[in-house]
């Protein structure tokens, strides 16, 4: 059956929408190619294999996979729902980008900086608020092992975010080793790290003693759980200091960007939360996520990947990578009424007299001055055609004469 | 079987490459703006059923087709393949401008004209040079019944081709009312018009010998095919008068448009073209194409479709559209050389006793002057690094220290 709606959970966007997302694309990406990032654009179809087969977490769930086609099609084997399809779309960007990288290296820069803009696909339950279809504004260094990384994706995600006009974030940071050492010192096996951190993820939802009940429902001794609290509350209490002895790598290294971004001396904050986790397997030391006002959710986060590249190309690389939730961002920038337009958007006038091949000559002058210049004849009632233009978003109108003088709309 | 390879047909993009696609993308847009057009977007997937039920043509044959998930998949009945997927990729823009259109009618002006840039997918036998997802940049007219909307669209399309650089193009002009003259007139039924305007088509490639053998296989009578050719024939010695006493409706359009542009005097030209059929079905009257120097393929292409919408909505509304073909400009310009950037790129760097803090400083300082500053940190052989900066774009570097001086590159 026909239907006029997008799918379930995909969106269309009008011509408001669409100015302010762009002029948000923009913006990023200016910054993030002031800082020296150069884009890439990967295959918005990967082979299904790729999607299914590596670090996707969760997000392997939620493919939308693309049917075999043909005599592929028709060889496939029905009782086996995963051999039916060969292609997937993405659901994200960091995997395209490894797979990329791993068959560019020898074309790109030893240190490669990379910007990554484009939409991602999860078939996400439909709810409110989740979309199937949505936008990731990615930077990536790839090469560099020095936390000079971190410092210059960390700095470069602030800047972007101010030139955005956002005041007063706070950048928060993490180690997953700073994490492991907690475990690990607690008692619990490092092979339990994964299970444990997507528990200790949920400390802001479920408190200390939600973490104490779901640690011991898994059949943690209560001796470790304990300890590991212990452990939790002396951070807490002192701060990064307090993993100096436990976790000296992770200590500096945090120590080091931290250090630096502070010293910029800018309207955002930077602080060490040991109970920062990130959702993804892959990451391996330095996490990061960035908060503003009371929001619930975070609206930039990343972290360092040293393996990632390795399993796929042979040959270890490091790699760290941030990514801007660009929907939340615009949601905030439009409910903040931060995205105007200040473009002149004239309306040109003219009557069926008038000569039409002069009238088009007269918008092509003017759009030498003029930022948007549009024709419209004349119709019986100027006063409610006016109406409709200046509600089309026009600043202006100009009836066609030999004077083009051009009458604004009051604001 | 992991592989860093895209899937076949899809293409990744280097940042050389990706970067001149943005500056045309750029450019397209902004040209397509100061003409008055909004830009829209919609989803990348269509329901299933919008993109097979409708007027696409060959192209719903190479539909990319996502499987259903979870339980409607299991219920999905296995000895019908058609009911395995729910969604599709779109295969082109018009399909969803119209649904778009029908959908959001009541939000949008009266006249509207919208722009539309994205990539569409469809799934092409793998053959050199045919890629499976591929940006269209498409403007619309849809609301105005009169060929003001032509002459807009293809003014608008015309100052994009100059603004890309491009000269002495040639716009060729049709009306699908004249190729239905030609065909009833020669004695044909109406309802064999798609038929023959199918090898008509084809006139350049097979010549008129081919056209009269092809008409000949369909089983037409020879003396409708000889009308048919003889009429053709008059239509190539006498121009558009040789239509006016058969199709005076088609003539008026196509005078009306081709007056007005050639009035503009400019350096591209017009032309009437009996012979142009353009493929899609719901072309009602004005057709549209751009060629350019001796490539054997239209740079750009569009026409008039009064009817889509109606089908859809119940109401008719008159429309118009014309898209650029990407791909074609970009690899076009690419191998002209006309995609370089200017922007000043340099390098800074600093050496490991330099505090990082400052050398970040100085690079957000620098960044208020220069488009782009990146940091790198000093490596054993800087003459090495430094044909690598220069390798990967950057115009210049400065050796951190207090006072920033920049040395270029010599080009």
């Amino acid at each position: 059956m026909y239907t006029t709606l997008p799918p379930t959970g995909m969106r269309d966007f009008l011509p408001k929408e669409k100015e302010a997302r762009e002029y948000v694309m923009r913006e990023i990406r200016n910054e993030y190619k002031c800082s020296g990032f150069t884009e890439i654009e990967t295959s918005f179809l990967e082979n299904i294999e790729n999607l299914t087969g590596g670090d996707g977490g969760e997000n392997t769930k939620l493919i939308f996979k693309v049917l075999k086609r043909g005599e592929k099609l028709e060889n496939a084997d029905f009782n086996n729902l995963e051999s039916l399809a060969d292609l997937g779309l993405r659901f994200d960007l960091t995997l395209p980008l490894v797979r990329f990288y791993s068959n560019n290296r020898n074309e790109l820069p030893v240190i490669f900086k990379a910007i990554q803009m484009g939409t991602v696909f999860r078939a996400e339950r439909p709810q409110k608020g989740r979309y199937r279809a949505f936008t990731q504004c990615d930077i990536d260094i790839i090469g560099d092992a020095s936390n000079l990384a971190e410092v210059e994706i960390i700095q470069t995600i602030a800047s972007t975010l101010k030139r955005l006009s956002f005041k007063d974030f706070n950048i928060k940071l993490n180690d997953r080793r700073i994490l492991k050492s907690l475990v690990t010192s607690a008692g619990f096996s490092e092979d339990d790290f994964s299970d444990i951190a997507i528990i200790l993820d949920k400390m802001d939802k479920i408190g200390i003693e939600g973490i104490k009940k779901e640690l011991a429902e898994k059949g943690y001794a209560d001796t470790q759980i304990d300890q590991l609290l212990v452990h939790s509350a002396k951070l807490e209490n002192e701060g990064l200091e307090g993993i100096k002895e436990i976790c000296p790598e992770g200590y500096e290294n945090v120590k080091q960007i931290m250090d630096v971004i502070k010293s910029l001396e800018d309207d955002f904050t930077i602080t060490f939360d040991h109970t920062l986790v990130r959702g993804m397997g892959y990451y391996t030391s330095t996490i990061f996520e960035i908060t503003y006002g009371n929001l619930g959710y975070a609206i930039a986060g990343g972290g360092r990947y040293d393996k990632m590249i390795g399993k796929i190309s042979g040959v270890d690389v490091p790699a760290v990578g941030f990514s801007i939730g660009f929907e939340r961002i615009v949601d905030l920038l439009i409910s903040e009424n931060k995205v105007t337009s200040t473009d002149e958007k004239i309306a040109l006038i003219y009557s069926e007299q008038d000569a039409l091949a002069q009238v088009v000559k007269a918008a092509i002058q003017m759009r030498a001055n003029t930022a948007v210049v549009s024709l419209y004849q004349l119709k019986k009632k100027l006063g409610k055609q006016l109406k409709q233009l200046e509600k089309a978003g026009y600043t202006g109108y100009v009836l066609y004469s030999e004077h083009l003088e051009v009458k604004r709309f009051e604001v």
